[in-house]
């Protein structure tokens, strides 16, 4: 792999991954090739607990912008948050027909419908096994197995070559919906010749095979003999297949099923309407009429296993939910694991529903979770039946990217130069069959702030910090324009700095202070102000508030 | 378990834990007898990531501050943070003799040292083994392993009967200082009939034995054989177990040991010559001299295994570490587990590590670290040995405590009504054998920040997250004090909110606002201002920052 500064001509095949944070190439992955542009996923991440105020992110995808007019398709890999949440946004910029399989499609017009954007886009559905051309590339969509149904890899075909992409992906062989991967697909590519593999590198640091999705029956199954009780079961609202699982499980016990939440309900809605659910007509009650059944004839599926505070979970556990609460008896199945960042909230909603009363069923205390990502084995399984000249580990933090590759190295003997471990950013360019590392774009993140998209940087990011930490005291004075004395005691606010009720000590000194400077001030009097009272209050608190001096 | 008032009789001994955020009992535990008081432990906790702004939190111990001369000692059961860590603050509120073991004593005078409070506390050294009469407690000091040496169990002893805490502890049958727990003293006291045991729960839902610390050796010798240049150690600084394991890889290998950090150094050193690290007189060099040999010939033992941006490891990731940089070649171990919260840190210092070309290994890639604390067989072993009536279960989250009692009840046997699963400050009282909730006394915790212990509450906590969210917009009138026209455009002062620099016509749009609302004031213009903005500002941004308006 040589470093080579070189246009985009016309035989090069240009790969650049995008994303947010952490992660590389999770989000948004674009192709360029021959003047056209391919973009794959169009996901968004969740900030992280420093990120204050911000509401979400996308990729940045500005480079694009110029280039506006060479998008030519948008193909969509999965129905999960951070392979779609950001197509409102990459709409605005790009209003190009959207592939996905029905599934997906159908999660992509629930949101875009909240967004009042379902008629403006122009989705297409593809099945897996479907071939579609998407300007100069030709797109080949393979079924895998993920923790959502309905999800694809791809192959993509232009002169230069064929490159495959896992998106997220798991090798299940009893997956919910009977249906496995497509492994016979990813073959034929080996037979054809893969010039390059982006492979999910998620679970690179977990060893062994990720468990079927079936390995959570028999703890549901438990759960539901033993709860004598209300069931609630809490997991993502696009996590069909364990809705699924659930549903099942209800079946079996003789419980009724009712859906609790907007998204829950909504998605539920679809999936059942498109049989990617497959429930039986007397199973599923509105939550009007579950409330009012015996408790041991019911079971409640509900958002909020991320512990997210307006989530239904999120509400059961602050005691906040209007329509109903968490009693002794319930029990509660979080069936998801945290997202990296929400430890602390998850673990905070599970010991507020234990002294609820509450009994609480999560990993590890039972099987009622597993990753929908491949492990080691399934990786090096992966490589050795695609069979790619050259391996971009993507879908996984710095970390994890080096580990695929090590993993590649070890296990399936791909040697180190055919394997490129790149940042957000770090365009690949395959020309005459062989990689190299080209220029880098901007491939940073976007902050999502209310009605703001960008705005929001490190200045405001840092400012935000520091009131966070030890807030501000503002300083309004009113002094004779002539001779500089203060007309009246000088007016303080603050806020985030100390607790009032107890300061009136530190504000009466704080006044003082602020006197003798007026008095003795022999010109700026703001700046000297603002340099005394810095010291003043760092002396007497150890803190450092943002001060403001005004002088009227 | 009967629910009774009850005053504090002479024959009645009571039992509070207190600690700080979702552990229980975990910092101090306060025991009450015949009008003396005894206090076992003085931790802090570390701010959960919404906690912001402060630096530590303290258990509140208020409610003992009416019976402050009844305070007859301390004992600290080991060197740990959380079981250390405001021994300056309870001093100041009660300077009563200080028990604990040589390592524990040495570590709480480098502390103390650092607050300028080493005169002025009364320290007392006892070994394991040893009893102490305090008050009216008999004290036996039993030894117990886990990530630290010289840890101690309790034994204590009162009228009312033989109560046995466990401190933090692991069941390890070849520890680094091959020095295992004591489980004769154990035996001996179940042979005297234990009335209660508070045992630990941190590790509740992990199934099996803790392994041993020694499984990390094979670890740590495959990373010094696979090392090329330089092998950089992170682990906490008073895991003293651990520093010695590395110098006993770097003899091994024939590298040489520096300390990185004041606290690592300090705590060395008192190890070294308290006889607890174990090191030949010509293993350890200054880090100067270890920066100016042969990367392959050091090993530097650093802080900053959680990521914190001021440790050396925190720097390092960061590229403000003043002495050295990580470089290509450099291998770093992290020889810890991410404190819950803190994982989002630790993820980012490992992928900046990497982006600088160091090799990171860290759990679960290998070996190189384990708990300090019991897992579910170990917990039963210790309930079959000690044998007590009843059981408190402590040091956990309160899902912790719910799964050891689960625990103990279906695998030795316990029964539900000799369980107490409690919360901080819910006081137990034992009166003839028999064990009764009590009265619920203040049992959470208090705020650390700068010089400020206590004085920020919900309230101050409150402001500082609106204006993490949102920041704040500030707005000075200079009004005719007769006509109430504005004399001056309105001046606006924002941090936080937006970014000024491309936010010009926002603001523009504000001061027309506020001309508007100004000229049809009709009487309280103030908080019409203030209104108004609020709307105005949420309609153009969708943020509600903290609104101000000040008329002069």
């Amino acid at each position: 792999m040589r470093k080579k500064n070189s246009k985009n001509k016309g035989e090069t095949l240009r790969i650049v991954p995008l994303g947010g944070l952490g992660e590389i190439g999770k989000n948004m992955t674009v192709f360029e090739y021959g003047g056209d542009i391919l973009i794959v996923d169009t996901g968004i991440m969740f900030p992280e607990n420093d990120m204050l105020g911000i509401d979400y992110i996308i990729p940045d995808f500005q480079y694009l912008m110029d280039k506006r007019d060479q998008v030519k398709g948008i193909v969509i890999t999965h129905g999960h948050e951070d392979h779609t949440g950001a197509i409102y946004h990459v709409l605005e910029a790009f209003n190009v027909p959207i592939y996905a399989t029905p599934l997906t499609r159908g999660l992509l017009e629930v949101k875009l419908a909240r967004a009042g954007a379902q008629k403006k886009a122009r989705l297409q559905t593809v099945n897996a096994g479907d071939t579609v051309q998407i300007g100069k590339f030709k797109v080949e969509f393979c079924h895998v197995c993920h923790s959502i149904p309905d999800g694809v890899a791809l192959g993509i075909t232009t002169p230069a070559g064929l490159v495959v992409h896992t998106g997220d992906y798991k090798l299940d062989h009893t997956p919910v919906d009977n249906w496995p991967t497509d492994y016979a697909k990813l073959a034929e590519f080996a037979g054809r010749g893969v010039l390059a593999l982006l492979a999910d590198s998620t679970n690179a640091d977990r060893p062994g095979w990720t468990p079927s999705e079936r390995v959570i029956d028999p703890a549901f199954d438990k759960v539901f003999e033993e709860a004598e009780g209300r069931i609630l079961v809490a997991t993502f609202a696009s996590l069909i297949s364990r809705i699924q699982q659930v549903a099942e499980a209800a079946e079996r016990h003789g419980r009724k099923m009712a859906f609790v939440g907007t998204s829950m309900r909504e998605n539920a809605k679809m999936a059942i309407q498109l049989g990617y659910l497959k429930v039986s007509s007397d199973l599923v009650v509105p939550i009007d009429d579950a409330l009012k059944m015996k408790p041991r004839d019911v079971v409640l599926m509900c958002t909020g296993s991320q512990g997210e505070p307006s989530s239904i979970m999120g509400r059961l556990a602050a005691g906040t939910n209007r329509q109903f609460d968490v009693i002794p008896g319930d029990t509660v199945v979080l069936s998801s694991h945290p997202i990296p960042g929400n430890e602390e909230t998850v673990s905070r909603v599970i010991n507020r529903l234990f002294q609820r009363g509450a009994k609480v069923i999560y990993d590890p205390i039972a099987a009622v979770h597993v990753s929908g990502h491949a492990s080691q084995d399934e990786m090096v399984f992966m490589l050795n039946l695609v069979k790619p000249k050259y391996l971009v580990p993507v879908h996984g933090e710095l970390r994890h990217l080096h580990q695929h590759a090590a993993l590649a190295q070890q296990s399936a003997g791909l040697p180190a130069e055919r394997i490129a471990v790149i940042e957000n950013g770090q365009a690949l360019e395959f020309r005459n069959g062989e990689m190299h590392l080209a220029e880098r774009v901007p491939g940073g993140y976007v902050f999502v702030d209310g009605s703001g998209v960008g705005d929001i940087g490190p200045s405001v990011m840092r400012e935000r910090e520091a009131l966070a930490r030890d807030g501000f005291i503002f300083v309004n004075l009113k002094t004779d324009a002539s001779s500089g004395r203060l007309l009246e005691e000088p007016e303080i606010i603050t806020r985030g700095f100390v607790y009032l009720r107890d300061s009136e000590q530190l504000m009466a000194e704080t006044r003082r202070q602020i006197e003798k400077v007026v008095a003795r001030s022999n010109g700026n009097l703001q700046s000297e102000l603002e340099h005394n009272l810095r010291n003043f209050l760092f002396e007497a608190t150890r803190r450092r508030p943002m001060i403001f001096v005004v002088i009227n």
